[in-house]
């Protein structure tokens, strides 16, 4: 396959900031496969674009370039960024602004990465497509990233809520909620002995009392809690919506009480 | 041109998941053109996407690989499998649950169809990602799809409402609204000279007077009857809406009276 | 990179007419890249198509064709086109409805354009599927545009409001709302001297007063009014939705005062 560069924005599906961005990008002279991974993060949301990239970019093949943006502070003094995340065999790379949209994707090393320089004519408003999209053209015809601009040796990263344990059981709280309504949260799959033990999951003032390995092993409507594809703890209804039946969001804190 | 994969899921466009299951797939070293037909399947409705399926499929050129994940029944002991359907010359390829997704592309025959192993480091909530993905990446590569399982003679259908003909006349119903608000029904346009006979077309407890050839010819707001572009007739309104104007949905009753 | 089709519709993102559409365009022998710009235009909005059409496609290299089926005409004697646009160096082609979907792209030069013809096989209710998408694979395959049917020495255009300079003022309207609520107005960027003479910008019946150069120099939450990314004067609400704040929608007035 060609190289392959992803796309990630809060421009809206369809929007014509998309198609901009798009049409500069394929002035590129080397072919490449274009990616949308999503238009619609919510406005202004780095957090869920964090989200999505720490989930979306480590299946993509090595050499991979993603460029994200959610960027509320567009052209003020927040920085923009290209940096290369993993290990020299797999790694991807990333244009975005230096504002925490890789908080998850730097759980891979930080192998490199440079402060762009922004150019006088780029619009106030649209750095995505006056700054990232012809640098992009640029490294995909074969220009060396190392002559970007500064070298940066730390990379701007959001608080990220973990779970904590105390003696009342294991706390955490929903990080994410899926087109299903099913609600992932930080607790990883290492907790599910001693979730099994107490038999419970609590979400918000609810609890849930089905373990099981997969959706269809309970009955239509069923809450069950299970590990997720992302190796997390997740809460679900069977063909219905976790979200509504425990008037969840993201923050909703859940928890495994301690063994009685 | 590559060779063509589609995708169609009820992931939800813009989630992790379709960015997990297309990074998984461009590690195919062979060239190809992926195309989106839907992640936006209603969540885990199979005769939803067995539409889809049906009316999208054969507009592809022959060899194309169609990707379908929704599948309510993931980790289960539902099957998972490949399928050739169509002729020799001019074929479509399918990797999908035994659900009965493939009920409407059934219409061609079946020339070939296998039940896909799952590795046990699948997880169990997501085969799309962990078994389908990187078997097309293998059928891309040139794995000869005959290697992949055991032999399947016949894949899931739904039941799918026929129209019948009673003395009264011609019973059928809505099963697809478009996102104009057109109602589909299962009536074939060979029935449009007894419906320009009698000049009437029921949709639930309303009649729509006015045939057409096409929306354009009656003026705006008016309900028309007409022989949509799958063959078969359709109640719309001219720049309106007649799922909201009929208070339809899949499964109003539709019928063309016998002559009087 | 390979020459660029681009689609632009009402017909739903994920719906079988898009599939049908980009089923029929892969027959294509020689390779292309697809690119979506939208298929969430308002059902039957030509004004919307002709925004995101004039919006969009001057970003694309020259040489792409772009395919707009906007279409509540469909299969009456309003005629279908195709046109190239622009100059000889820099130009972008057309295949849709002579129904003004181009009015704004046609402030570039009119260079040629044909009327197409319509084969009796056609559906009635989807020539994007039975005229343009055939037409196109011709074209990709080497057809010479100019043996496609009769010349067109003129393209139909809607008309589209322009600002008006009164002893009250410079009076315009809110012509496009974006995906994050910002108003984007017909007065041109040229206007800003006069804007910061008066210090406010009207927009229905409130006012803003906080002018800046891009969102992220005001606080949240702030109404902000500023030159936008198309060199359009814009209302925005930072890290909000100027259209809920003012209740604004597309020919909702807006104005800068004469001096005093």
């Amino acid at each position: 396959m060609p190289r392959v560069v992803t796309l990630t924005t809060d421009f809206g599906s369809g929007s014509g900031y998309v198609a901009e961005l798009k049409g500069r990008l394929l002035h590129a002279t080397t072919p490449f496969t274009l990616v949308d991974i999503s238009h619609d993060v919510p406005p202004h949301d780095i957090r869920a674009a964090a989200w999505l990239v720490g989930q979306g970019c480590a299946a993509f093949p090595s050499g991979t370039l993603h460029i994200v943006v959610v960027d509320p502070g567009v052209g003020t003094d927040r920085g923009l960024l290209w940096a290369r995340l993993g290990t020299l065999k797999s790694h991807q790379e990333f244009l975005c602004p230096d504002n925490g949209v890789l908080t998850l994707a730097l759980d891979r090393p930080l192998i490199a990465a440079r402060r762009l320089d922004v150019p006088s004519a780029a619009a106030a408003t649209f750095h995505g497509r006056d700054v990232l999209a012809p640098l992009a053209v640029r490294l995909l015809d074969g220009l060396n990233p190392e002559t970007l601009g500064e070298p940066l040796h730390d990379v701007g990263r959001l608080h990220w809520p973990s779970h904590q344990e105390t003696p009342t059981g294991i706390h955490g709280e929903v990080i994410h909620i899926d087109a299903f309504g099913n609600l992932v949260t930080n607790l990883p799959a290492s907790f599910m002995p001693r979730l099994a033990a107490t038999g419970r999951l609590r979400v918000g003032t609810h609890e849930i009392t089905t373990i099981v390995r997969t959706y269809g092993e309970a009955a239509q409507g069923t809450a069950v809690a299970l590990v997720g594809s992302q190796g997390l703890i997740e809460a679900a209804v069977v063909e219905g919506r976790a979200d509504e039946r425990f008037n969840a969001r993201i923050g909703t804190p859940v928890g495994i009480h301690a063994p009685a």
